[in-house]
C-alpha cells in the first residue's frame, strides 16, 4: 500500500513541476514589439488587479466560514481543511493566469515570427500550466489530508474550501467577462462603428482581461471543485469497501496526470495542418492510457474489472457530452445553421430558434448521464457513481489545457489586431481562436456533465452523513424541497443576468464619458484610460455577485433547518435536475447564437453588414450571459448547495428542524 | 347522504341549464351591420372547421386508446368512462365556442349601439357559457360515473379522456392561434406595412379563429382536465376515510358552480367604469360563497373543519398567483417598465431582461404553491393535497368566463377594425381587449398553479395505483426517472416552439402568393381568399402537434415498462417540477414582453416606431410561442403523463419492467 500512496503523492508533484517548468518555458519565450509588450503588460496587470481584489472579497468570506466551522461545527481540522482548499485553488487559479496573461503576447509573437505550429505550441503550453496546476494542486491536498488524518470526513471541509474559490472566480469572473465584452461592443462596435480589439476603445483591456478571469480563472477554479468534489466523494464512499476503495480514486487521479502529461507530448501543430486534431490527439491519448491503467488497477486492487468499468462508463459520458456540444454549436451542423438561416426573418425567429435548439440539445446529454448512473450503480452501487465522476474528471489535467488554450488563442488575436500586426499574422490567431470556440463550447458541456456527475456523488454522500435512509418524493416536505431547489436555479440564473446587465451598464457609461470628454480618443491622438474601465468591471463584477453568492450559500442552511433534511435532500435534488438542465440549455443556446453569427460573417445568407446579421447579432448579445455567466455559474450552485449541506449535516442532525 | 348527491346532480344540472339559457340570451342579440355578419361568420366557420378537423383526428386517437383500454387493461367500464370524458370535453369545448365566436361581433355590436356597459357585458356572458359548460359537464360526468359504478377507480378513465381532448385543444390550438398570428403580422403588419386587422391580409380570418381555438377552446379543455382531475383524485384519495370523504369534493364543485353562478350577476359594467373591477367582484363573491361553504360542509360531514382549511389554502394559493402573474406581467408595475426601458438599447437587452423577469417570476408562485402543500398535507394528509386542488378549482365556472371574456373582446376589436366601424367604437374594444390582457395573464398563472396540485393529487393517486410505499431519490433509477422527466419538458418545450415556426412558415408563404398573384388584394379591390389560410393553419397544426403528443403520451409507458414504476414515479415528479418552472417563466416573460410593447406604444420611451419600439416587437414575437403555445402546452403535459401512467398501472405491475 505505500509504495501506492507514494506514487499518488509523486504524481501530484510531477504535474506541479511540469506547471512549472512549462510555465518558465512560456516566460522564456519572446514577447515581441514594445507596442506588444505594452497591451500585454495592460493585460496582465488587470488580469492581476481583479484576482487581487477578489481574493480580499475572498479572505474575508473564508474567515467567516473558517470561524463558523471552528464554532458552529466545533471541527478545527475539517476548518482548516477548508482553509487550504480555498488556498490551494486559488493558487492554482493565480499561477494558471498569470501564465496565460504571459501566453498570450508570446502566442502573437509566435504567429508573427515563426508560423502557426509555434503559435499552437505556446497557446497550448499556456493552457496546461492552469491544467497542471489545478490537478496537482487538487490532487496533493485530498490525499496528504487523507494520508496525514486518515478521517475521510473533514475532506469535505477540503471540498468546501474549492466551492467557495470557484464561486467567486465562476460567478464573479463571469460577471466580469460578459460586462466588459457587452459594454466594448456596444459603444464601440455599434455606436462608433471601430472594430473589435480597437486600440481606440477604453474597455478594450477590460475586454481581453475578462476572457482570462472568466475563461481561464473561472473555469479552472469550476474544474478544481468537481475534480476534487469526485474525489473526496469517491474516498468516502469507497471506503465502505475498505481501503482499496478509498485508494482507487486517487490513484485514478494519479494515473491521470500522467496520462494527461504525456498526452501533452503528442500535442504538435503543423504550419498549415488542423489545430483540432492536434489538440485531440492529446486528450485521445490520455483516455485510453486511463482506460487501461483503470482496468489494471481494479483488477490488482479488487480481483474483478467492475470498479473500472464505472471509471470506463463516466469517461464515455463525458466524451460523448462534450460531442454533442459540439453538434449543436458548431457551424458545421445543422443547428447552427438553421439559426443562421431563421435569422434571414428577423431577430425574433433567430431568438426563438436559438432557444428551440438549446432546450432540444439536453436530450442526449441527459440520456447519457441517466445511462452512466444506471451503468454504474447496476455494476457497484452508489461507489460506482462517485467513480464515475472521477473517471470522468481523471483527465482534467489535459481537458483544462485544451480549454485554456482558447482564450490565450483569443487574447493573441486582440494583441495582434491592437498592435497593429500584419493581416497574415491575425490570419494564424483567427484559425487558432476558431478552434478554441469549438474546444470552449465542449469544455463548457464536460463542466457541466462532471458538476451533475459530482454533485450527485455528493448528494449521496450528503444522505449518508445526514443518516438518511430514503429520500421519498411522496413526503411533501421533499416535494417541496424539489419545488424549491428547482426554483433557486431559477432565481439564480435570472440574477446572474441582470448582474450582467448592471455591471455592463456601468462600462457603457464609463466609455461614453471617456469619448465625451476627449475627442482625441476616437480620433487616436490620445490615449483613452484602460484603467478606469479595469477598474470598474473589477468593481462591478464583485458587488454584483455577493447576492447570488450568498443566494447559493445561505439557502441550504435555511432549508436544512426550517424544513429538515429529507426537505434538503429534495432540495439538493431539485437543483440538481433543473440545474443540469439549465446550465446545458443556456450554454448551448449561447453557442449556437455564437456560432450561427460567425457563420453568417463567413458569408452566408447576406453576410456581414446585411439584415439576417444584425438579427444574428441580437442572438449573440442574448447568448454571452447565457454561455458565459449564467450557464457555468450553475454548476457551482449545485456543487456548492451540496457541500455546504454536506459540511453543515452535524448541525442539522444536532439542533434538528424548525417545523 | 342522497339529499347530497341529489344536491350536487342538480348544481351540474343549473350549470347547463344556466350555460344553455346564456347562450340562447346572446345568440338573441343583435349582430350588426352586414359586413360585421360576414365576417363574423367567417371566424365562426373558421373555428367550427378546425374543431371538426380536430374532432376527427381525435376519433381515430380515441379509438386506438379504447381498444387499447378494453383489450390490454381489460376494463371495459374503464375505457367506457374514458370515452366519456372525451366526449364532454368535446362538446363543452364546442359549445363554449359555438357561443364565442357569436359573442365576438355582438361585443362589437354592443359597442357601437349601446356602449362599454352593454359590451362588456355580452362579452362576459359569451365567456360564461364556456366555463359553466366546462364545470357543468366535468361535475356531471364524475358524478354520475361514481354514484353509478361507485368505483372510483374507473374515474380514472374519464380523468384521461379529458386529458386526451386537452393534448388536442390546447397543443393544437396554440400552435394554430400563433401560427396565424405570427404569419399574418410578418407578411402583412412588417412586410407590407398594413395594419393589424386589416382585412386585406389574407391570414386575418385565421389570426381571429386563432384566438377562439387556443385562447377560449384550448384553455376550456385544460382546465376541464384539472377541474375533472382534481375532483377524481380527491375522491379516491378520499375514499381511505370513508364516504364523506369522497362526497366532499363533489359537494365543494357544487357549491362552486352556484357560487360561480350567482358572482355572474353581480359583473355590471358601467359606461366609463373600470371593466377590470366589474369581472373582479364576480369572482370575488364566488370565493366567499365557497369559503363560507367549504366550513359549513366540512363541520357537518366531519365534525372538523380541517379538510376546510386545505380547502381555503388552494383557493388562496389560486389567488396569489393570479395576481403575482399580473405583477410581473402588467405594465403597472416595475418590471415590465424595466423591460421597455432596456429596449432602448436594442432587441438584444429587451430579451435578457424579458428572460430574467420570467425567470425571477416563478419565486413566489413557486413559494406559495410550497406553502399550500405543506399547509395542506400537515393539517389532514395526502388527502388535503387534492382538496387543496379541487378548493383552486371550485370557482373555475367563473374563472373560465372571465379568461374567456378576453379573446372575445379582441375579436370584437379585430371585427370593428374588418368592419370600419367608427373610432369610438374601437376605443371601447380596445379598453376591454386591454383589461382581456390583464385576465389572460392571470387565468394562465391560475391554470399553471391549478395543473400543478392537480398533477400532484394525481401523483400521489399513481403512487398509491402502484402500491409503490415509497418513490426514493438515493434509488439511482428514480434519480435517472427525476432526469428523464425534466429534460422531456425541454424537449416537448423546443417540439412545440419549432412547431409554431413551422406552421407559421407555411402560413407566410401562402399569405406572399395570394399578395403576389393578385395585386388587387392590396389594393382593396380584390377578396384576399381567408379559407385557404384556415385551411393552412388548420392542417399545420394538427400535423405538427403529433409529435409533441406521442412524446407526452408514450414516453410514461416506454419508461415504466423499461425502468419500472419508481423510476416512472421519477419522471413524474421530475416533468412535474421542472414543468411548472418552465410554464410560469414562458407564460410570465411572453406576457412581459407583450406588454412592454403596449407600454412602449402608449408613448413611453419614444413611443411607436421608435428603435425602443422595434426592440420590443421582437420581445413580443419571441413571448408569443412562449406565453400562448409552449408555455401553456406544458399543463397538459404533465397531467396527461400522470394520468396515462394511472390508467396504466395494471399493466406495469402485470408486466414488470424490463431492468
Amino acid at each position: 500500500m505505500d509504495a501506492m500512496l507514494w506514487f499518488i503523492l509523486l504524481a501530484a508533484l510531477i504535474a506541479l513541476v511540469f506547471a512549472f517548468v512549462t510555465a518558465k518555458k512560456v516566460s522564456a519565450a519572446d514577447a515581441g514589439t514594445d507596442r506588444m509588450k505594452e497591451i500585454a503588460t495592460a493585460i496582465h496587470e488587470g488580469a492581476e488587479a481583479f484576482l487581487l481584489s477578489e481574493y480580499k472579497v475572498l479572505v474575508v468570506f473564508v474567515a467567516v466560514v473558517f470561524m463558523l466551522l471552528c464554532f458552529a461545527l466545533r471541527n478545527i481540522p475539517e476548518a482548516i481543511c477548508f482553509m487550504v482548499g480555498a488556498l490551494f485553488s486559488s493558487l492554482a487559479g493565480f499561477f494558471g493566469m498569470q501564465t496565460a496573461t504571459r501566453a498570450n503576447v508570446r502566442t502573437a509573437n509566435a504567429a508573427r515570427t515563426k508560423g502557426m505550429a509555434e503559435a499552437l505550441s505556446v497557446a497550448y503550453r499556456g493552457g496546461s500550466v492552469m491544467g497542471f496546476s489545478v490537478v496537482g494542486l487538487g490532487l496533493l491536498g485530498a490525499s496528504v489530508i487523507y494520508l496525514l488524518t486518515g478521517n475521510p470526513d473533514i475532506l469535505f471541509g477540503y471540498s468546501l474550501g474549492a466551492s467557495s474559490v470557484a464561486l467567486f472566480s465562476r460567478v464573479g469572473g463571469g460577471i466580469y467577462t460578459k460586462a466588459a465584452d457587452v459594454g466594448a461592443d456596444l459603444v464601440g462596435k455599434v455606436e462608433n462603428n471601430i472594430p473589435e480589439d480597437d486600440p481606440r476603445n477604453p474597455a478594450v483591456i477590460a475586454d481581453n482581461v475578462g476572457d482570462n478571469v472568466g475563461d481561464v480563472a473561472g473555469m479552472g477554479a469550476d474544474l478544481f471543485e468537481s475534480y476534487v468534489g469526485a474525489i473526496v466523494s469517491a474516498i468516502t464512499l469507497g471506503l465502505a469497501a475498505g481501503e482499496p476503495g478509498a485508494i482507487y480514486p486517487l490513484l485514478l487521479a494519479g494515473v491521470g496526470i500522467l496520462a494527461s502529461l504525456i498526452g501533452t507530448f503528442f500535442v504538435h501543430g503543423k504550419n498549415g495542418g488542423n489545430p483540432q486534431k492536434a489538440l485531440n490527439t492529446g486528450s485521445y491519448v490520455a483516455y485510453v492510457i486511463v482506460i487501461v491503467c483503470a482496468l489494471i488497477l481494479s483488477s490488482a486492487l479488487f480481483g474483478n474489472l467492475k470498479p473500472a468499468l464505472a471509471v470506463i462508463a463516466g469517461l464515455l459520458v463525458g466524451f460523448v457530452i462534450g460531442q454533442m456540444t459540439e453538434m449543436y454549436t458548431s457551424d458545421k451542423y445543422r443547428h447552427v445553421q438553421h439559426i443562421a438561416k431563421e435569422s434571414e426573418t428577423g431577430a425574433g425567429t433567430n431568438i426563438i430558434t436559438g432557444l428551440a435548439v438549446g432546450m432540444r440539445s439536453t436530450m442526449i446529454p441527459i440520456l447519457c448521464i441517466s445511462a452512466g448512473i444506471l451503468i454504474s450503480y447496476q455494476i457497484i452501487g452508489l461507489y460506482g457513481i462517485a467513480l464515475a465522476a472521477v473517471g470522468m474528471l481523471a483527465t482534467t489535467g489535459s481537458t483544462i489545457a485544451v480549454d485554456a488554450y482558447g482564450p490565450i488563442a483569443d487574447n493573441a488575436g486582440g494583441i495582434a489586431e491592437m498592435s497593429g500586426l500584419p493581416d497574415d499574422v491575425r490570419n494564424i490567431t483567427d484559425t487558432l481562436d476558431s478552434v478554441g470556440n469549438t474546444t470552449a463550447a465542449i469544455g463548457k458541456g464536460f463542466a457541466i456533465g462532471s458538476a451533475a456527475l459530482t454533485a450527485l456523488a455528493l448528494f449521496v454522500s450528503y444522505a449518508q452523513a445526514v443518516s438518511l435512509d430514503k429520500i421519498d418524493i411522496m413526503d411533501p416536505k421533499v416535494i417541496v424541497g424539489l419545488f424549491i431547489g428547482g426554483m433557486l436555479t431559477f432565481l439564480f440564473s435570472a440574477l446572474t443576468m441582470e448582474s450582467v446587465s448592471k455591471a455592463a451598464y456601468k462600462m457603457i457609461e464609463e466609455v461614453r464619458r471617456q469619448f465625451h470628454a476627449d475627442a482625441g480618443i476616437l480620433a487616436g491622438t490620445s490615449r483613452p484610460d484602460y484603467k478606469s474601465c479595469v477598474g470598474i468591471s473589477t468593481t462591478a463584477a464583485l458587488h454584483e455577485m455577493i447576492l447570488p453568492g450568498i443566494l447559493a450559500a445561505v439557502s441550504p442552511l435555511v432549508v436544512g433547518l426550517v424544513l429538515g433534511t429529507a426537505a434538503l435532500g429534495g432540495m439538493l435534488a431539485g437543483a440538481l435536475l433543473t440545474g443540469v438542465l439549465m446550465a446545458i440549455f443556456m450554454s448551448n443556446s449561447g453557442g449556437a447564437w455564437d456560432n450561427a453569427k460567425k457563420y453568417i460573417e463567413q458569408g452566408n445568407f447576406g453576410g456581414k453588414g446585411s439584415e439576417a446579421h444584425k438579427a444574428a447579432v441580437v442572438g449573440d448579445t442574448v447568448g454571452d450571459p447565457f454561455k458565459d455567466t449564467s450557464g457555468p455559474s450553475i454548476n457551482i450552485l449545485i456543487k456548492l448547495m451540496t457541500v455546504v449541506s454536506l459540511v453543515f449535516a452535524p448541525v442539522f442532525l444536532s439542533l434538528g428542524s424548525l417545523l
